[in-house]
């Protein structure tokens, strides 16, 4: 349980993001406003660089920051193992190891994330009962957010899998979305029973035989894609294949709305009248669709809390996943799950010899 | 070959819509003037509803036009071999057994995706060289449009049928969308090779072979969930799961956004001045991004011509898969089809044999 003196210490890795580690620097000094006096930010990367920006920022002096020097820096297309071995001395590899050894409660990092997943299971270690990590994302949806789980950590999912995403998803969803009870949803092509194949049909019944036991979530059934956006599933489970594909679609989706919006309104005199009128409310809509109080997406699973934020995130998306990774510290889920996976795998067992 | 004096008969199932027969008879009054002198169009429906709504239409005496009686009616929740069993004098079923008799080209049907896969298949059975049918639908994208297949017709994909799907999408978008030489793409999640697992990998490597074999499409390797709207892919190649879970996400988005937008700009004073502007902006990005002139969605695979339309088309968009019916019939591209799959099925085995 949290006490009011409890503060925590996160790594923040400060050379991964789109945007260059300036930008990082901007999100460490929004949220130093927001950490507590005794919370404590080591930030990752080559210091020569970070140093001369947490000046102009005027966080220089701020006793709650720390420099930990890391000379390597990983591009986008380094290969996870590659730039394990070759790039030890990484920013991100530093502060995975932090988090190892114990100097960090938490990590945030904008990096390159099949780099993240890879060297965040290596070093950080899968927690007991879990086979895979797993990588979270929060849409919007009509009425609240619902957490998507696997967008792409894992691309070969397999039922039992797919339940340790929905002890994984749910809790999350309990404890960063503050959700009550949470309806979890199968993502298939079809919500009938016998739709989606041997795989779907397997975990949905894993899943119903784990809810008989656990009354802290409700299994929701089967689930199509309308209902990603359109239904009241707060925890939307499936594979790493399918997630990542929807999550990047999505993306592409949204950009070429705006693309197109943007267009017409330039091309079209008519539209440029109410341009000023209209840039708002496209703001408002972009700001519900992509919600950058929601920077972080945790890599479920671990034996540690491991936040990756967009890429391509600004200083308001990479503040909030280091508040989001600071309110996760505070809130302890990972006894919580690794109690709740071992009776998830108890009852797949079970199910599994009735097959 | 064309002619100039060709005429084809289209089977259109006239009682599968959400908004009722009246609309599907208004689509085919829409069509009409489209049609020439010798096309067909048999009405597949209950004779009772039909002739009234034929006259309303003032469409009744059109020599083009020939009522096929069907009592009985599919519900949007029936099983497929249900509904084949104990509605064999449903509209679906009466216009597939048309097409399979060679009273119809094509076939043209609003109703139940699941029952006209399953009836489709087994009336009209898989072209040589085929193991499963696949659906196809039009995403626009940045410059033009792609097809994605398959969107939801066989959700256990092989590598070898993401194969077949390729040969059929690309050699659609020739005949269809007029592409030159299509682009096709691979969905998967990351572009290097060795990501997304076996199946991928395998699809990844056949595919490669069949174009050093065939120049009437390139091969563009893996894509991802990005460039599905960002992309330059003419055609993107999927499984039946993902692609099904992925235009139903996209719907469901789509629908948020214009609910979302509504709902702004009613709530808000300053919008409502913009509203009269706004709406005609809105309407064409809605336009773009479900264009109803691709209001068909070709069941590829099959030895005829099955294309759904969207089950809540109105009037243009089914008018518009009966069009589509009709151009698809000109092409004669199911011999074509057979003939490429069978290069296909032989380079699948050279390279199966030096895995």
């Amino acid at each position: 349980m949290e006490t009011v003196t409890q503060t925590y210490r996160i790594a923040v890795d400060c050379m991964g993001g789109d945007k260059g580690p300036g930008e990082v620097v901007q999100a460490v000094s929004l949220a130093l406003k927001e950490l507590r006096a005794g919370d404590k930010l080591f930030l990752v990367g080559q210091e020569e660089v970070l140093q001369p920006l947490l000046r102009s920022a005027g966080i220089a002096g701020d006793s709650r920051i720390e420099v930990r020097h890391a000379p390597d820096v990983i591009e986008m297309d380094d290969k996870p193992m590659q730039a394990m071995k070759s790039k030890k001395h990484s920013s991100m590899i530093v502060a995975l190891e932090m988090l190892k050894a114990g100097e960090a409660d938490a990590v945030v990092s904008t990096g390159n994330t099949k780099v993240l997943v890879g060297a965040g299971t290596l070093k950080v270690r899968l927690m007991p009962g879990v086979q895979r990590p797993a990588l979270s994302a929060i849409f919007p949806r009509k009425t609240g957010y619902s957490i998507v789980v696997d967008v792409g950590a894992n691309p070969e999912t397999t039922s039992e899998q797919l339940v340790h995403n929905t002890v994984l998803g749910a809790l999350y969803s309990i404890s960063i979305l503050g959700t009550e009870k949470p309806k979890v949803g199968l993502l298939t092509v079809g919500t009938e029973e016998g739709k989606g194949g041997e795989r779907i049909n397997r975990a949905n019944a894993y899943l119903k035989a784990l809810n008989e036991r656990f009354d802290w979530f409700e299994y929701a059934g089967p689930v199509e894609g309308f209902d990603v956006f359109q239904g009241d599933a707060d925890v939307i489970v499936t594979d790493g294949f399918t997630g990542n594909i929807l999550l990047k679609t999505v993306e592409g989706l949204v950009y070429m709305l705006k693309d197109l919006i943007g267009e017409k309104v330039k091309r079209n005199p008519i539209y440029i009248a109410a341009g000023l009128v209209l840039l708002p409310l496209l703001k408002a809509v972009k700001r519900q669709v992509r919600p950058e109080r929601f920077g972080g997406a945790p890599l479920l699973g671990l034996n540690g809390l491991v936040f990756k934020a967009h890429g391509s995130s600004n200083k308001h998306g990479t503040a909030a996943a280091i508040l989001m990774a600071r309110n996760a510290c505070s809130k302890n889920i990972n006894r919580k799950a690794s109690e709740l996976l071992a009776v998830a795998n108890d009852v797949v067992a079970e199910v599994q010899e009735s097959f």
